[in-house]
């Protein structure tokens, strides 16, 4: 698998390290930095093609001194498209011009939309651009390689950051589970990615114990020096730990900020603040948005745990202690994994020398 | 690690494999096959000391033949109590009697209890039986060793079937978080193991990586031929997958048993049935106990989607595939553990082979 990925994407390293698609956040910068380190970054769609046309040439521009191979002829970067948010046609335009090297679909109003969204961006890169799909439960994997034959899958659990499922598993029982799930239906050679908990090097070698290919961060990304968010946010997920308890999973982040039109099984994970508390005191939802509305005025000082602006983080936010650039991240995170994975591999060698028959 | 563990219980194999003391599934037979496959099992402590004695006088009885050394004097299992509901007496005078290798501490109704049980059952046993405490954030980790100085903690996250905090992250990101902060405080010296949503060697290699030493598993050992559970639990067990949305954390199971005492902060997962259904449609208590109770005249029957009865499992129940004796689970969730441990491993021998620079 992870000499498939690499003849894939040929400036990765083995395992494969992603920077999630996170809206806004996910900078070109972040996106091409991680590249460049050799993970594989990505940009979110949105919902416009002026923005995301002006996004891709900028991520081409960053890559215009670089040496990175463009495999199939593509930009070596990805883009991660809200189905539910995005018309296909927007999809289709900036992937025709610019070319990823991955469109990386989520959230669909029906899981039949994943069918017509892969052919459609299929058509439109001639086959260059490798359509992942992030699921976040074993029935919904197989659904959607049966529906779009995914060339990734990237499986998300309960403890990532922003939004997934309201219910499902972490990625200790989805990856396997999946991985046994798409091998009795003959799948079994689609590289699986784990989301969702993993921070650091730990977490990316306990996902390849697991049985998949590579992990992508979110979180862990929000605190690059390239990232594109407020600073307040940053100052939250650096303060945040314990994320068990500090973050919770509520569809409040949507009701305040009035985005309709989420799928009703998805929510998100957030660091608890004022509006959390307020749902749970249940605060009606218009007086909450007017407040809400009043706090964006103050800027940085509307976050924190009385504040109310959405904070989006995983579970694992008490492992994001610094502020970075996105290359040392990488560098960082694979270093740990290699360790970790080699150390938990030592136990079993000891174990071996002090009894010869295991 | 794990050079220590085994000079504490040197009849287990590093990584130590331990069944969960889950009130009636574990039985005397489960505990003691578990430690003579190498791992380490446990009862559960119930609340009386009749019951307890006699549980712990057949655990006796089973070993008399074994060779397994009794180091320090010790009964070679754990017993695991509840602390809300078990009175200390019980358990000092168990202890006292029988000299367990361990005593597992759970879900006190406040956390100055873990100071006093420990005291009071490490004087009971001269010092002689381990202290394990069981909990689930990082902040519950860091208190209950600096009250009670347990030699082991174990760390359950929230994919664990059974009873567990009502919020927690699941081990991916709370095993390294809570290992940082034990370090940081000094405690870095302590034992670790990881629970919830763990039942095959994945699992465990996977919880390796994350700095574990190694792993407790409840619903695996459920299927266990010496599990003392109904055959229609079983077949729920078999049949369950998928359990980030066939399972769901909630307090009906309490409710339903009219079982009283739980700290607030506790509720279960178990597989979703019509009381979570009723749970859901606001059906009132009274009438749900009603239901349930005309449901347990059924036997094997009242088990399933459309039963009432609590099947109890973890997110991982869709891994559960085969009822077996204990021993064969035992060896074979080691053999795959060092196998899943040693391909993650792999990975990067294999990278630095194509990339010397790594």
């Amino acid at each position: 698998m992870a000499a498939l990925l690499r003849s894939w994407y040929p400036w990765v390293k083995a395992p494969l390290l992603v920077s999630a698609p996170m809206l806004g956040a996910a900078t070109p910068a972040l996106a091409v930095n991680v590249t460049k380190a050799s993970g594989l970054g990505f940009i979110a769609g949105g919902t416009a093609f002026e923005s995301l046309d002006k996004a891709l040439k900028q991520v081409s521009s960053l890559l215009e001194e670089s040496s990175i191979p463009r495999t199939r002829g593509t930009l070596p970067i990805g883009v991660g498209f809200q189905n539910w948010s995005c018309h296909v046609d927007v999809a289709v335009a900036a992937i025709k011009k610019h070319v990823p090297a991955v469109a990386w679909l989520f959230a669909p109003t029906q899981m039949e939309d994943l069918r017509d969204w892969s052919q459609a961006l299929r058509t439109a890169s001639n086959g260059r651009t490798h359509i992942w799909i992030q699921v976040g439960t074993v029935q919904e994997a197989r659904q959607a390689v049966e529906l779009a034959k995914p060339d990734v899958l990237v499986l998300q659990g309960t403890d990532a950051g922003g939004h997934g499922l309201a219910e499902s598993a972490s990625v200790i029982s989805l990856v396997p589970e999946t991985i046994d799930a798409l091998a009795a239906d003959g799948n079994g050679h689609i590289p699986i990615l784990a989301a969702g908990g993993i921070c650091d090097g730990r977490g990316m070698a306990s996902a390849l114990a697991l049985g998949a290919a590579g992990v992508v961060m979110g979180t862990r990304f929000l605190v690059a020096e390239e990232a594109g968010i407020a600073q307040g946010w940053k100052r939250e997920l650096l303060r945040a730990s314990d994320g068990g308890v500090s973050t919770t999973r509520s569809t409040i982040s949507d009701r305040l900020k009035e985005t309709v039109g989420w799928p009703s099984w998805y929510d998100g994970r957030a660091i608890v603040n004022q509006g959390h508390m307020d749902e749970k005191a249940e605060v009606p939802d218009d007086k909450q948005v007017a407040m809400y509305r009043q706090e964006l005025r103050k800027g940085d000082e509307s976050w924190g745990p009385h504040g109310r602006m959405v904070t989006y983080a995983g579970t694992a936010v008490g492992l994001v202690r610094e502020v970075k650039p996105a290359s040392s991240i990488v560098q960082e995170v694979l270093l740990e994994a290699k360790a970790a994975s080699l150390r938990a591999a030592d136990v079993f060698v000891v174990e071996k020398q002090s009894n010869p028959k295991l």
